[in-house]
């Protein structure tokens, strides 16, 4: 082989795909680089044509619109772009009024596919408007954040908030298609991806041991955004969260509540910081800990497991402490509200090893007196 | 027997019980007199029980809610009461704004059932801001209009309006448990009850003969209210909509598009006329006779058995002519601009014989002009 020639080698492309099993809601998850700009090709081999409505926040919009209309087009879609602010404190009823409206007007129709380009916020917002216009357009999610990419494009869950609290109104409504390309993860603040490292952690933390042990091994490279690294561990944790959802899509049987592993704690933090102190990928970090810390105090965990996840946490950089003023009162009020709550007693998630989780019912005083 | 026993004879209790089958999501459709003071009891059979919220117009409220209260509490409910204006023009995203807060404030729960009684505007509102509330309340439906016994509170349509059009916004959310009590229809207005039987006659039209002919036989028993000739006239348009719901749940693959006979112009007439000169059932009327005649001119059905259902129609009381004024070109523009439509082909039904539908894909001029 000449040097010529050696030059052009191309890598192979680090590619998985994942199939969430829901019979005939089942779809497809991509993970990889360049995953956006085969968009328009990959709505066609699923079926799709004709108009389509491209929702995306004024961020992201900026970043990455362009492949994906590009790669629209090219495949005979007309594309209409909708965007809409960036930030949390516009995933709410008025925002949903507008999208609303704007894809009204854009002449979607039944059957036109909405694509959501953004994050946790935009792919709740947006799959939300899909989920309630016409009575259900089908969805196709691009997220473009690591806890996106993990979390929260998988699984059905779309909302708004409400004053009153964090996704209060929403439903369930599953994706077409999702393509999560990890190339986008290159533009998202540090910090952001950090907090997406969060929920991969609590991942291995309740239900993949050698994932656990891969990050422990890796966490500096996955921060590194390697490919090599970022991809399959991203196939992981979506690979976890397919199973738990095809064995409890609307969380009725309680399967699903596993993965509030961290979130009890984490709700009631974010609560009570009023959403801004903390992100949510932060919030779960802490709640986590705390988790660990009561399953321990509970005689179900090694003190030895909880500092092992500690120690993770810690080393990505995550906070792990209940920040100082939130009194245990307070606390206990916090949890007892969270939404998910079937009257007084909880269903918390407990730690017994990295891997294997267990449901105890608890009181919110029961869970505080523990930490 | 001696007179006392004579006059203490009580005539035995004129009740239906059809079962919609949707698997999991399967419910029971209680026809009958007296059904709302069983309201209690019957969701305590269900399963349910302490909080629940109990949704209603002012007007129908003010007409029915204490024996609906009354029965919850006797069953050891709390319930919370919720009044919210009359009238289609309150169906809207801000009534469900309100209903929301009004919910979240009294504290309700996931698994916490909402009661919906009322007419059709009012389940749709309180059915839709079940299906998104906490993604989902059980909701039980006291439907107490005609209209929206025989149909409305049947096959888990839910929604909203939207300044664009009707019902553009909404879910499919079926309801845990329907009673209709045929004994509310006694206070509603003369021409709502006529317009009802709109529905009714469309069922038998579509696929019931029998029930066409009874009708014919009948209808007079039918618009006094004789409790002997209303139960099994609901139960039978229940039973009808229920196979096709069951078949089609969700408006997939086609089937339940039959409902849609008299709609696609009925619809049209409705936008053009403003939604204020005609009730829903009184448009569906004249579209119904303007879809037969089509249906003749198309060589699918015999002119006497459009004759048949025009003069069903009349004897009822109901309008079957196209409002002077509509213009060809403007119902033709408003049959394409309805939400049903999937490109530019309708997929039209046409009446074949008393009973009997056929789908025929035509545009929206082709509609007009053969009429």
């Amino acid at each position: 082989m000449g040097r010529g020639a050696e030059a052009r080698v191309i890598r192979a492309p680090v590619r998985e795909e994942v199939r969430v099993e829901l019979g005939p809601r089942s779809y497809a998850v991509v993970i990889g680089a360049g995953a956006l700009a085969e968009t328009g090709q990959r709505l066609v081999a699923a079926g799709f044509g004709g108009r389509c409505a491209l929702v995306t926040s004024e961020r992201v919009g900026a970043l990455y619109r362009k492949p994906v209309l590009e790669s629209l087009r090219a495949a005979g879609f007309a594309p209409v772009l909708v965007e809409i602010p960036d930030g949390e404190e516009h995933k709410n009823l008025a925002s949903l009024a507008v999208l609303y409206e704007r894809l009204l007007e854009a002449g979607v129709e039944r059957g036109s596919p909405l694509v959501a380009l953004g994050g946790g916020v935009l792919t709740d917002l947006a799959g939300f408007a899909a989920a309630t216009l016409l009575r259900g357009l089908p969805t196709v999610l691009l997220p473009t954040t690591l806890l996106a990419q993990v979390d929260a494009a998988i699984g059905g869950k779309t909302g708004v908030n409400h004053v009153l609290g964090k996704n209060l109104i929403g439903a369930f409504h599953q994706p077409r298609l999702v393509l999560a390309d990890v190339d986008a993860l290159s533009t998202l603040p540090r910090r952001e991806l950090v907090a997406g490292v969060a929920e991969v952690i609590k991942t291995a933390a309740i239900g993949d041991a050698p994932l656990f042990a891969e990050l422990e091994e890796r966490l500096d490279r996955l921060l590194a955004l390697e490919r090599e690294v970022v991809v399959p561990v991203i196939a992981a944790c979506v690979r976890y969260k397919a199973r738990v959802v095809a064995e409890d899509e609307r969380e009725v049987s309680g399967g699903r509540a596993v993965l509030n592993f961290g979130h009890t704690l984490g709700h009631a933090i974010e609560a009570l910081t009023g959403y801004e102190e903390l992100l949510h990928g932060e919030a779960v970090a802490i709640g986590m800990v705390a988790a660990a810390r009561v399953s321990v105090a509970l005689g179900r965990c090694r003190p030895e497991t909880a500092g092992r996840l500690d120690r993770l946490l810690k080393r990505a950089g995550l906070p792990t402490d209940i920040p100082s003023g939130l009194t245990p009162a307070a606390l206990a009020l916090a949890v007892r509200s969270d939404k998910k709550s079937a009257g007084r007693r909880i269903r918390f998630v407990c730690l017994e090893e990295i891997g294997r989780t267990t449901f105890v019912e608890l009181s919110g005083e029961e869970i505080v007196n523990h930490l």
